[in-house]
């Protein structure tokens, strides 16, 4: 599968929740065209038809897409039917924010509960368990998540990771700023926020 | 100026403590070798090398660089003396993570302060004021910043895109998930959290 640049994933939902967003008006018809999506989203056409095209929807010459087929060509790309499940390490600030964000759902993941070493921050928020970490290996395997966010401090970061690629955790978005080092079966992407500013910051000069 | 990709980026503090802790060392030379520092910290030397010319740093055949020099290219590169103002929009649970989050200052970045609507989250955290939201461009002009984060609900980024670039913002790390408008005088960077974990996922099919 060739991999879908973030920029391009990031659009999918917007081009769903109008495609979806349609269902509500009359009559909303059966086609629906690259050229109407890209004038009601102001976006470039060529940019939503390359954009698209990373999903299995297939347009016709003139006509556009069928727009039912359209939505559900986007919900099969994004998984919205998969349930995915996940796990968060490290209930701060950051790991709390997180638990309670509501837009994983629209890529179908499940956010399981979070693990933390500090009992007084276990409990539960936005009605999802924080764990103590001692039952992190018990949790993930019951819970089948092959996939995990790491919200820790630098300084654990790698003992995480440890013991998630024990626990068979296929895939870690890294929040921590430090470099993971785990085995090739386990795929990571860092989200150094620090150093994203940074790049930003690099073009004031 | 070449842009520096993201993962070279995040190398450099890494580069930049490893290099500052020799200093508490006994007699730690004044060269440096990029075999040395790879070796040190698990990396490939042509990678460090590679990162290491991002800076102004000029390495020499068989001694490598000089260390303090080196110190100092890579905190110039990193604008790590350069303390550039920002401020953060949205004092939900990310806001206040972002605000409490020391890892800024290893880029020079100093987080001024937040803006926020509810006013019942107003105060301050982490010793850094929670400003209310009609505050935010008088606020914005006193502090001098020209970098911005959005930590606001999808529902109300746009809004506050538009008022920083009337404020003068040059560049926004983007957290909302909906792609901001703004002129090319702004730069924008998008952090869309549950985009990056789809990324992921669709590896574990």
């Amino acid at each position: 599968m060739k991999e879908i640049p973030v920029t391009s994933l990031q659009r999918l939902p917007i081009y769903l929740n109008y495609l979806k967003s349609l269902d509500e008006q009359d009559n909303p018809g059966t086609y629906i065209s690259s050229k109407i999506i890209a004038e009601a989203l102001n976006m470039g056409e060529v940019l939503v038809r390359k954009d698209l095209a990373y999903t299995s929807a297939v347009g016709k010459t003139r006509v556009g897409y069928v727009r039912r087929e359209l939505i559900d060509a986007i919900e099969d790309y994004l998984g919205c039917n998969s349930k995915k499940n996940a796990v968060i390490f490290g209930a701060g600030g950051l790991g709390r924010a997180l638990l309670a964000y509501s837009g994983f759902k629209n890529y179908g993941i499940n956010i399981v509960c979070a693990f933390e070493t500090d009992p007084k921050r276990c409990g539960r928020l936005s009605g999802k368990p924080i764990l103590e970490y001692k039952y992190a290996k018990p949790g993930i395997e019951q819970s089948g998540a092959k996939l995990a966010i790491i919200a820790t401090p630098a300084s654990s970061a790698q003992e995480v990771a440890d013991l998630l690629v024990e626990c068979g955790i296929k895939a870690i978005l890294n929040f921590a700023p430090i470099l993971l080092n785990v085995p090739d079966t386990c795929k990571v992407r860092n989200m150094d926020v620090a150093a994203n500013l940074a790049i930003l910051s690099s073009y004031l000069d």
